[in-house]
């Protein structure tokens, strides 16, 4: 995505205009929600037929799914996400309904731990830092935080995050990790492309414990059938095992974005050794995760093929929005402002006139329209350039999405006109 | 439960029928797992109609429950939790499918960030020490272990734990808290009295920051119908809200067996106080928990009557194999050892004459039926007296159980005569 720098003057008689029509916004008493990524209840309804399962409650390996066992899921469901990770189903260990859980579930591991057997716990350390691409996902930043750990943020490119800065960062100890999504990123929309991938497996770490945690939220979320418009994202697990840092990657996915947001599956993939770590931490944290909604999901949806059937069917419903949003954006503010075109995964990241972020935000906010909060995509949300708003046009249904692109552009010519006043 | 100190002589002659009768049973090559307390398959049956959800996905507060949300659990389902556990619903968050990932998660919270806003985080203290009720849970015992917490044992006598023990134990400021099954109690069966209850709420604890972590597993796990016969558990929220210590304790449960061992959801009631911590520390571990299956189970089982109803069939499917197991220890082995003779929960607790435990159980291993290894109602495995074994009735079929109870007192008999044979 290129940065355009705002050139476009706005007449008074234009910004009286501007405000008049945002005062009639104002006046609908709009109530619309588009701050988090979340499936709409189409996306939702194509999920319906998993729900019927009167019968039939034994796992492939004879385990009756109603009942206690079966720690690291049923064989069936650690296929399948081994087949969506790219990884064996041996090592994979399939959770319950929330992949950003298992992640906060690795974290405090190593925390209270160490990584791996005999790495020193993580809460022993006085100042654990861990890299977050930015813009990046606030849901890392903040459970970071939470947990005591300082976020580093880096800059993100089309490619990734910047190496350079990334391979600079590691040579401190005291940086432990790093979090991201490395494909249709949240914000961003990108993916890290292959030499990415291979910088990241094979740099050299000052911490033998270094962990990466993929989140890989949107792995089969593409929004186009044209497999020449999909990205496509290296398998780090392969690449770090020929870089000989086996143990150095750990992927998440759920089914979030595939089946139910309030109720799918998830799981984390990572070498033999890690996934060991993980059960054996795991032994006594709980008996067993949910493994009739593994079974359900399974029959639902078998194998890798079934699930890229059903992206599809999501596709369809949500592409023509974000066409939509795009549209409205290269019609209303070319020249203004400038965004991404994803080709997958749930936001556009949108890069309003430096220093008029939070003020689009206010405005939208005060004609009944919340959008994702300013800076959210920062650590602690300051975004240095007040620039970044994450639209996330999922969830509203397309008749108030309408509206949305209706307002949203009004705001973002306020704001940018009042920035131009500013002295 | 009364301890028997075995008088019966087993003669030279009778121990070698009882070798021949063991030796018969090895042929049988059975292959029995009576290790955990686990629901069988027509209790799991009792829970299938509670799958049928096609439509109407709604919280009564109007989220869908497919989608993201509603953090702290449905409406619905908070009251229902309320209901069990005797507190507001306002002040209970309802969790996934496992009240020990609860208990889990909160020992983790205090561990990383403390029990409260500006306690020191355990992980800063050198020895924090938990007070475990033996012989008890060894899920607790290694949940600790697992964290670094140092289990201290405590016995216990038909009333609850030895509580001036626990009054003199709290006064070391290491000791950070409690953890215990206080009705029909993992594996001793029995409920903690009224004064066990007061004496917990109002004991003077040395850490201010000190926690009883209530597992009140079997809370609605009665065998008998008749009141008369039932447990009664002192609600100890209230108690530690008339002694001033509203936020000591955190109370859990599920419906792990009420509905499905594998797939039932759970729960945390507390102090508004505490809530309110956890739900702040929880913001960012996951968005929801699986309100799909919450709002399947408030449909199946809307209210606390609804929950008895069903725990009464639940009742009519294990009492026979409690009294069956019971009227077989008192055929065989009244004289040789002791056991209770539990009114609810899911185990009988045997007591062999001392030595004899580790023996029994192997005996039995090798006869092709896997009991609770002995010691596992202690910490580190070690039970003083080589004596507790926990029978779990619940999981084998009446048919598989008969063989059992052929096989257990056997065990016993020969375990017991090798015993009197050592020097």
């Amino acid at each position: 995505m290129s940065i355009i720098h705002p050139v476009t003057q706005i007449r008074p008689d234009e910004f009286e205009l501007l405000m008049k029509r945002y005062r009639d916004f104002q006046s609908l008493g709009l109530k619309l929600d588009m701050s988090r990524g979340k499936p709409e209840s189409r996306q939702l309804d194509l999920s319906i037929p998993m729900l019927e399962m009167k019968s039939g409650f034994l796992s492939e390996d004879g385990t009756d799914t109603r009942n206690y066992g079966d720690p690291a899921g049923i064989p069936e469901a650690r296929r399948l996400f081994g087949q969506l990770l790219g990884i064996a189903p041996e090592q994979v260990i399939v959770g319950g309904n929330s992949s950003i859980n298992l992640l906060h579930d690795a974290l405090t591991r190593a925390i209270i731990n160490g990584p791996s057997k005999g790495d020193t716990p993580w809460c022993r350390i006085p100042d654990v830092r861990i890299l977050c691409p930015v813009p990046g996902y606030d849901w890392h930043f903040e459970m970071c935080r939470t947990l005591g750990l300082t976020v580093v943020p880096v800059p993100t490119s089309e490619t990734g995050p910047d190496m350079d800065m990334v391979e600079r960062l590691v040579r401190d100890p005291c940086v432990k990790g790093m979090i991201c999504n490395p494909m249709y990123a949240n914000p961003s929309g990108i993916t890290y492309s292959d030499q990415t991938v291979d910088r990241l497996a094979s740099m050299k770490t000052a911490a033998a414990d270094f962990r990466i945690f993929w989140d890989n939220a949107y792995c089969v979320h593409h929004l186009y059938p044209d497999p020449a418009r999909r990205h496509h994202l290296k398998n780090i697990y392969d690449a770090c095992l020929a870089a000989g840092n086996p143990d150095r990657v750990l992927m998440f996915t759920s089914t979030s974005k595939i089946t139910f947001a309030g109720g799918g599956i998830s799981a984390i993939g990572a070498s033999p050794a890690n996934i060991c770590r993980h059960m054996e931490l795991m032994t006594y944290q709980l008996v067993c995760y949910d493994k009739v909604n593994q079974l359900r999901h399974i029959k639902f949806l078998p194998d890798l093929a079934a699930v890229e059937a059903h992206m599809a069917r999501q596709a369809d419903i949500i592409r023509p929005k974000f066409e939509f949003v795009l549209a409205r954006l290269k019609q209303e503010l070319e020249g203004i402002a400038s965004w991404n075109e994803p080709l997958g995964g749930y936001f556009i990241c949108f890069r309003a006139p430096r220093g008029c972020a939070r003020r689009i935000v206010q405005l939208c906010r005060q004609a009944g329209v919340t959008l994702t909060p300013a800076g959210s995509p920062f650590p602690g949300g300051h975004d240095p350039e007040d620039s970044v708003i994450r639209i996330a046009p999922t969830y509203p249904p397309m008749e108030e999405l309408v509206k949305v692109m209706e307002l949203f552009p009004l705001a973002v010519k306020i704001a940018y006109r009042e920035s131009l006043l500013r002295p």
